[in-house]
């Protein structure tokens, strides 16, 4: 995060215009199927809790200047092709990111398209950097970008493009159990 | 699975035209960082196995008409919105059945393009079917769509479609260990 986070002495650096994101917390509300299901509930990115073995990542954004980035090392319970990180655990940390990133701007949303690039591939245990950034807001709509590259920027591992739209919260906060298909429709992604 | 599996007696079912796919194997080659990385290495949609917790997944595939079915059970470690599926791990799964499938019918593969429509959200715990279908073939490049929907088909979930690359499996077998940045080329996935 150096190159990001520490800026030459003398003039403001990007360091004080980043600031940290939280680690999700644990949900503690919802529209769930049963309470055995809420009771284990955990944020995907977030369920192996060994050190280093799966999902190992830091946000940090800069409201300003609508940018967030985040520190990403791909443990080894996240393979896909041998030696290298599984396609679908890169979708999901870009996926959390962004997410993260457009909710800061526009409070709750969902993901309505995911379109991502696969430049190069990833090796298992490597550290990359992932660069977000807002790239235009149309009503309910957010559009970001993200990149995925090595940690000093020179190679790029994938390119993604995603659409988020906001949600009423208080379809996710009421609590209110609703059996699967009849989901309250503005929790809905259609575009 | 019965209205795939279990065709109307008398005539030829679709039973006898969908195989299982076999769980993928713990990776016993492949080009790793290091061997304390390679020693821990799990298959990213398999690294829990606590039952139920999080990927519950079986997949069937028909050769000839180029189809390939998964059912899918999404435990309460996948949560991303509170009560719902999170995106990342929709795009996991999808990723996992699409690249089996392609590997199916051109040997192994990379994802190169991976664009996901997400119609309505998943409930935590809920029970979900794949359908992937191969697209097009031109010459390294394997073209697949997907769609998830609720078991019965009467509510999408996501649409997506997705390239792939052939790749020389000789780059993930051979054993010789490569420092990030320097990956055999015939590994990358570049369009």
């Amino acid at each position: 995060m150096e190159r990001l986070l520490n800026g030459p002495t003398g003039h403001k650096s990007k360091a004080q215009r980043f600031r940290g994101l939280p680690h999700p917390e644990p949900a503690k509300c919802g529209v769930y199927l049963s309470e055995m299901i809420q009771s284990k509930a955990c944020f995907f990115t977030r369920n192996i809790t060994d050190p280093g073995a799966a999902f190992e990542y830091a946000m940090f954004i800069n409201i300003k200047e609508q940018k967030c980035v985040c520190i990403f090392q791909a443990g080894p319970l996240l393979e896909g092709a041998p030696g290298h990180v599984h396609g679908g655990a890169i979708a999901a940390v870009i996926d959390t990111v962004i997410a993260a990133h457009a909710a800061v701007h526009c409070g709750p949303v969902m993901t309505a398209n995911f379109n991502i690039n696969y430049r190069s591939p990833i090796p298992l245990g490597s550290t990359v950097l992932l660069e977000s950034c807002v790239d235009k807001k149309e009503g309910r709509k957010i559009f970001l970008s993200c990149k995925v590259t090595s940690t000093d920027g020179s190679k790029v591992h994938t390119e993604t493009t995603a659409l988020f739209l906001t949600i009423n919260a208080s379809n996710l906060v009421q609590g209110v159990r609703h059996k699967h298909g009849s989901l309250p429709p503005e929790a809905t992604t259609s575009e």
